[in-house]
């Protein structure tokens, strides 16, 4: 949570953080603004002590909406090194270590975080270790184990209520889809509208881009994948392709809250008008995992074992997994889940090799799957969920389970 | 362009280079993937050979759609590195030595390309130097001057289409949300629709996004800004504020290919129904300052010239600019203009301070401003244009520069 920060920095030593703003969507940054919002520019937060902000002279109003104090980047200061060092990167990376003077740090270990151009960042730090050598810049090594990753991965109660929303939202998309899908028709194995145009995914995905609009979340990056598409779980589907019945289609929407923000994570496998006994057999055993899943889950639990049990149920059902043939593209080929916050995926992973452990407060999602390109097909079933502190797991997504979506013929 | 990136390497000193996708939108690694998409994996290209692709085996359809060859990064090898290291990131960093390794690298100097998380990256650095301590991972230091930067800075034929594409598509839904307006009508000084209800910014935001959609186009977060907030340049808007009648509105859209991919860039100022005498006045400066920078511009240019005639210009009109008061906030506080692709902020730069030189085949925005936040208005006008070989510079943006959209009352 946001109030564990400082306890955070002191685990791992940092006398400071500076999150660098470096004009794309950036979890760090937006989870410290509040309602503030900066494209470039630099967070810097001591040790026990309020952010302060370096920002853009363009940037101020949308900074202070943050609450911290607000200081202009681009003064004189920045323009007389530039000129000093006959350079702008040289520039830059001196100013940083005058800004860090100003906020009271004459050397210490600082903490880099952000997002943005990796080329940059490295050569900000050279440059940096050169100029400014009082101080320590460092990253972390701990995939998914970072500062903010272990902040992010209890929400307080306000990231609940916006997750939840954000879930509601998104379920309101499902419905929305699945009553324009089976306002078409079936005619010749295809699905046709009132406009008598046959449905192709390309249409179904605009659809649900404009419907998320009138929510307030935006797509990013639905897969809506059908057949041999939907056998390999990070597929998109061809715009192209008309919608045929009794294909498996994964439909798996993950959409944030509008210009970035937090996410929901579902997926859905539909089968228009009717299922093949092969697919519904398999939607059986996925439905089945998800359940075994779902019922073990609680706080405290090492969050590798609800995956070591749907490994053992799928096994058990003859299907390879990852654990018997590592990089298999058939049968159980990713992990179960992961957390969800402003990232898509964070902390805790849920594969059999994570090292986390589950907690009260985790947003997580559940999505077992069986994949078979070769054979025409795939089926994922997901929902996203709140680990309650009281043990419960509380579903953020509600729509329906069904396989089968009714078409009818004309 | 891309067939420079071989003499980029060279000039770099650079045995390969490694593009890291890291889930987030990756310019470099977009660039290089022709209609292949992966979401997390590596790019490594070794200087004269075509590239190899390790991604996820949930990846490999999308992969292979590079026509590159793809490579499975989630194999036993990795499984073993993490299980020999009993540690994920010190796994993973020997996996990426095994990679370089297995590309035919025995060591070498090698550049770090790609975006992301920058704690993740910093820390995968500091665990190569330590595993891996053969190769030499370097970052670039020369901000907007990176491999990638130069190359992108000069557009191919078949980027030149995209972002022409791009821009007729922009300026159609600036068309359709002019149109949109006028079919307002004024009432005490609001707009008011056919329903009866009053115009918002975020009802025209919510238009202008849909809109955009439909022609295959995202919004990356337009500006819409009106009265005091139009006077400070990234100020977005004010979702619930009514749109006024006589207000200065800068409508900066800069939306790219849906998904990711090249940008366009362009802001009208609007006064619905009339201007005042004062914002008028500005806006015909702000015209001039514009025409002025437009009949200079030519290959072979320093890219700092044009900004300079223009301060000098806003100067000669009494305006405070970031050369004569740095960080200031009133008066013209920004740079000309930059380049854009598939970044929305790239080489070239314009300010006044920039060392770069303009050359056939920029694609550029040229965006005077002037802004008096205090006065309660901001103007801006900006197009972007391609600079050709032959010394023209073509308009990527074609739609009207009027400041007065008409307003019928009732």
């Amino acid at each position: 949570m946001k109030s564990d920060i400082d306890a955070l920095m002191a685990k791992r030593n940092l006398d400071a953080i500076i999150i660098v703003a470096d004009e794309i969507y950036n979890p760090p940054l937006d989870y410290m603004m509040n309602d503030g919002h900066i494209t470039t520019g630099l967070m810097i937060k001591r040790h026990g002590a309020q952010p302060v902000l370096y920002v853009s002279s363009m940037e101020t109003e949308e900074a202070a909406r943050s609450g911290y104090e607000v200081r202009i980047y681009n003064d004189p200061g920045l323009i007389a090194l530039v000129q000093e060092h006959k350079d702008i990167s040289r520039g830059h990376a001196a100013w940083w270590g005058r800004i860090l003077a100003a906020c009271g740090l004459e050397g210490g270990r600082i903490g880099l975080y952000g997002a943005g151009d990796f080329s940059f960042i490295l050569g900000r730090v050279a440059l940096l270790k050169e100029l400014c050598p009082q101080y320590e810049f460092v990253g972390e090594t701990v995939l998914t184990g970072t500062l903010f990753d272990e902040a992010f991965a209890t929400k307080g109660p306000d990231e609940i209520e916006r997750l939840r929303s954000v879930a509601q939202r998104t379920d309101l998309v499902m419905q929305q889809t699945w009553d324009w899908l089976t306002s078409h028709h079936a005619e010749g194995g295809l699905l046709v509208g009132e406009d008598g145009h046959t449905l192709t995914i390309g249409k179904v995905k605009r659809f649900v881009r404009k419907a998320l609009l009138d929510v307030d979340l935006e797509d990013t990056a639905m897969i809506f994948a059908q057949g041999r598409d939907a056998g390999f779980p990070h597929s998109r589907g061809e715009d192209n392709d008309a919608l045929k019945l009794g294909q498996a289609i994964v439909f798996d929407l993950f959409p944030r809250e509008l210009g970035g923000g937090y996410f929901h994570d579902m997926t859905r496998t539909w089968s228009l008008g009717y299922a093949t006994p092969e697919v519904q057999a398999a939607y059986d055993e996925v439905m089945t995992a998800f359940d075994i899943a779902i019922e073990m889950i609680k706080p405290g639990m090492p969050a590798n074992q609800p995956q070591l049990a749907v490994l053992d149920y799928f096994e058990s059902r003859g299907h390879q997994t990852l654990r018997t043939h590592p990089g298999t593209q058939q049968g159980y080929v990713h992990s179960l889940g992961h957390g969800i916050g402003l990232n898509i995926h964070e902390a805790p992973g849920m594969s059999h090799l994570s090292t986390a452990t589950l907690a009260g407060g985790n947003a997580i999602t559940v999505e077992p799957g069986l994949y078979y390109p070769e054979k025409g097909f795939g089926v994922r079933i997901e929902d996203s969920c709140i680990i309650e502190s009281d043990g419960q797991v509380t579903p953020l997504t509600t729509f329906r389970k069904d396989l089968v979506v009714p078409i009818e013929s004309r």
